[in-house]
């Protein structure tokens, strides 16, 4: 085996709570090597032998490391562990010390996991994992009130621009509740709607105010009523790392300098406030004027935006928030934030704007999820831009899996695309087969798939400002055959816990292949799912338990019993449940 | 180069703020593969052309991997950042996508470090690491007013039993200022004060009561003053982990059970409160029933001791708190206790008392530092019984500088010896020889060096109670010789930055040899150790730069310029500062 390769420290991925009873220790160890993983843990108060042994199964692999798992059960809150490496007749100990040759004979030493506490557990809302998203830009959506319309209004259906507007609106959302509920997501994400000058509303005037082209406080209180009744909730967007030009703080320093009240609500770097070479003398967002960066170390600041985070829960009964440009606020705020939001809505969902590794704040104090962006990259390098062979998908897939906390993978917003990034249609030259294949991975694997708005009936996009098209109402312009797809995916989706709660195995997933085969378990509840991502035809092996599957798609039913031939046509795919 | 030994992930030791304009990188590979490392780095919202390269330093070396470094000033917050391996003509990169064959292009995919906020980084104290602590037991260490001695008070001098008293209290310390600033140790660590019908007070009965045979809380403020007006700093022992048997609201507990409105303070499992098998029916601290575990996670709980923390800092000006058990109380209430603490003293000292890896404590939201006795038991295993070679130990203690942010290591407690354990001197078998080994490494390593009251004057002593002596006033009694050894020690590691400050780097270290040599630096000052640990004289290689360096101990001065060969005899160490 190879020592360099074997790696834990506690915390993180690696040791954590994952209920009140339940402690996940994680090892990573070289891929291939043919090891026997076990862990010998115990409390470090009761006598050594006490101590117990458990064997850690397989999680997952990437390129170059296999991921193994326990989960234990330690009594009296404290922990302690070792492991023990197997392989052929040689074994080593793994502890705090190193790898030691002979077995250990004290906790001291041991890794320690000193004390399961529930309050220190990562404890995402239930609801996350089972729900599907529907992200909702709302000046593109739909347009409901037309008194509210903003000036210039252009005709629904044109052609999108930086500066323009359609006149999508709340009401819009409320009048359209039928089509969500027809196809099936019970969450929505709204993209920012507090009062702005732009169409997109990232660059916040009032904090406090609906922007009156959207509607008032009441329309979102109807919404929300309307989508609760319906078993949907609603998450707005948070714009905390940076105002709006607009904002009227903002305005006073720009008027008042030094002078103002407002000054150290911003970074201001030197006065006055201009931009030379590009880069403006106080931080923003970016290098971009407009999106003054927010001062959120400072009291009055942070007061200013945990009491906002409160205000819109207790004022519409929203069901949390989605964080703009989360990894750039400081680690304290949001420490704060989350306290202020669990306390006034205990199953409120955070979750924050991260496009890279976010273990940082998904350790219990902060988010319940990030946008997954590195799984959405990876599905389009398979899937669509055929970057990747479905070994190195796969061996990605499985770096992800092992990375984070089983609940964090759980509860984090799976995408594949959003107002920041070409449409997936587009992504996939409008090729719907492609399509359905990375939308088939994203609703049957680990975490809360999320559907950016149209995606479901075709709508296609490049960059900002085209990603952001009218919605399409005339069914006749509507892809249907793409809309029942999404139905029949999203309806199995949340009707599996093995798709929401289960686990995930590669059953294949060759060097230089484009199928993948993979597998869901939860309890009794067994999926599987296989992919001919290629351009011919492929004789697929899938491997099935004995026992009556039926296929999603078709309906039919067979008795099958270990491995099965299967021939999948160019870009088809299948997807069996076990009866 | 090896691959799996490959190791980052932005956080903890790997990617922290240093200070407001630093952020340290570190990235680690197989020891002894013959690597340059650079890291690429810059903003991620400037253009791809304006991404930096800087090589990246040699940290440590453990027995496994080798360590790198690099210091980069993200100018406008934002850092991404990747890592360039050059082995002879073979280079490749490494990202937060894994190994690239190609260099990256695009700021995508590049670890990030988002934005590097003053709030969020670790900050101790700056005292700290200019720091020597000086460990008392108070009831052993003198008594200063017989007026408080407790009923059957013995004969100072007697042999210490689990139960016994000597009457030691805190006017004892008062009165033996004069020893410490002879000794020049600068900070005291109480063990615990607070009223108890304990020796050792760790099982508290009143949290806000100093121990009447201890003295008031005048005694306590008198004292703090004293200690302030030379330059001494006091913190006390937080045992909120659980409290005494007679803690009132316990009593109360045992009294009128699920009546009893402190019944949620405990962790009580089953009524009525009893030990069946050596368990309790309620947690608490291992499974001792005179210290019920408290329960933290109650806001009444922590409201209690939230405000204990801040009361003896506002009433006494105490310097901090060393807390006990600290690994087995929830994350959530350090939290919340390092902003009361900090919000009333922001300079105070949060010391944890953990035994093993304290990372998860140790990210800013937390500790200052932890007790460090994974470096206790490396200085142990090397200097006192042997196990290890001077290899190996540079091994551990390369490890340990690599696992802690730098500022983490530069505010961590080293101790020898404390109450909890065996006598330095008795593990010495009361050879003062290897007694001056380990506490030169000691008071020369990184991190604030800790003495245990006696230690000094050679004050002996097996497992508790044996380690809790009476100290010994009478001079003819204490060993001068290991007195003055100690004062010149102290009085150098508190003059020079390079021991506080410095750098560390291993000179020599060989498989199978008792030989070290190691050197520390910082800016202009430089101090290099060599040290025979074997009971041979050993001829030793020593490599100075060219200058004039005195010899600590002998005052002697000598121009030295590349490797001078040293004759050491058996035990024997040499310390040098350059001029």
């Amino acid at each position: 085996m190879l020592k360099e390769a074997v790696y834990h420290r506690p915390g993180d991925c690696w040791a954590y709570g994952y209920d009140g009873q339940t402690v996940h220790l994680r090892l990573r160890t070289r891929r291939g090597d043919r090891l026997t993983v076990e862990v010998l843990y115990g409390d470090k108060c009761k006598p050594w032998i006490h101590m117990q042994k458990a064997e850690m199964k397989h999680l997952s692999s990437d390129e170059l490391f296999d991921y193994w798992q326990a989960e234990v059960h330690p009594k009296y809150g404290r922990l302690s562990y070792g492991f023990l490496l197997t392989e052929g007749s040689e074994s080593v100990w793994f502890t705090e010390r190193g790898f030691l040759k002979s077995p250990p004979t004290e906790h001291l030493g041991l890794f320690e996991f000193p004390y399961l506490h529930p309050v220190d557990i990562h404890t995402p809302p239930e609801w996350v994992k089972e729900s599907v998203f529907y992200q909702i830009f709302p000046e593109r959506f739909a347009n409901g009130d037309v008194s509210n319309d903003p000036e210039q209004t252009e005709v629904w259906g044109g052609k999108p621009e930086y500066h323009n507007f359609f006149g999508g609106d709340l009401q819009g959302v409320r009048d359209h509740l039928d089509h969500l509920t027809e196809l099936g997501v019970n969450v929505i994400y709204f993209t920012p709607i507090f009062e702005s000058p732009t169409n997109h509303k990232y660059d916040t005037q009032d904090y406090y105010r609906i922007d009156p082209h959207f509607g008032t406080k009441e329309t979102l209180r109807d919404l929300v009523k309307d989508c609760h009744a319906r078993g949907i909730r609603v998450i707005l967007d948070g714009v905390f790392n940076h105002s709006g030009f607009t904002f009227p703080y903002f305005q006073d320093v720009l008027e008042k300098g030094r002078e103002s009240r407002y000054y150290d609500w911003f970074h201001i770097q030197e006065w006055p406030l201009q931009v030379i070479e590009g880069i403006p003398t106080y931080k923003t967002f970016a290098f971009e004027r407009t999106m003054p960066k927010l001062n959120t170390a400072n009291p009055e600041v942070k007061d200013y935006f945990l009491k906002l985070g409160r205000y819109w829960i207790e004022e519409t009964d929203i069901d949390g928030w989605r964080l703009d440009v989360a990894n750039e606020v400081d680690h304290a705020f949001w420490r704060d934030f989350r306290k202020v939001v669990k306390e006034v809505k205990p199953d409120a969902y955070i979750l924050g704007e991260v496009w890279h590794d976010g273990m940082s704040w998904l350790l219990g104090d902060q988010f319940d999820g990030v946008m997954n962006y590195p799984l959405c990259n990876a599905i389009l390098d398979f899937f669509v831009f055929e970057h990747d062979d479905a070994y190195s998908f796969a061996a990605k897939v499985g770096g992800y899996i092992a990375r984070y906390p089983k609940q964090v993978t759980e509860a984090s917003f799976n995408h594949l695309d959003t107002h920041d990034t070409v449409r997936l249609l587009t992504l996939c030259k409008d090729d719907i087969r492609r399509m359905k294949l990375a939308a088939t991975f994203q609703l049957t694997h680990i975490g809360a798939p999320s559907i950016y708005y149209g995606d479901e009936i075709g709508l296609a996009g490049e960059f900002d400002p085209d990603n952001r098209r009218p919605m399409i109402w005339d069914r006749e312009k509507m892809n249907r055959e793409l809309f029942e797809f999404y139905r029949t995916m999203i309806a199995l989706r949340r009707e599996h816990a093995a798709l929401f709660n289960g686990s995930f195995q590669i059953q294949s997933a060759e060097k230089g292949s484009r199928v993948l085969v993979y597998e869901r378990q939860h309890e009794d509840e067994h999926l599987i799912v296989a992919m001919n991502t290629g351009s011919e035809q492929a004789n697929v092996q899938v491997s099935f338990a004995e026992g009556r599957w039926v296929d999603v798609f078709s309906g039919e039913k067979q008795l099958m019993d270990g491995i099965c031939e299967q021939i999948l046509a160019a870009y088809e795919f299948k997807v069996w449940l076990n009866q």
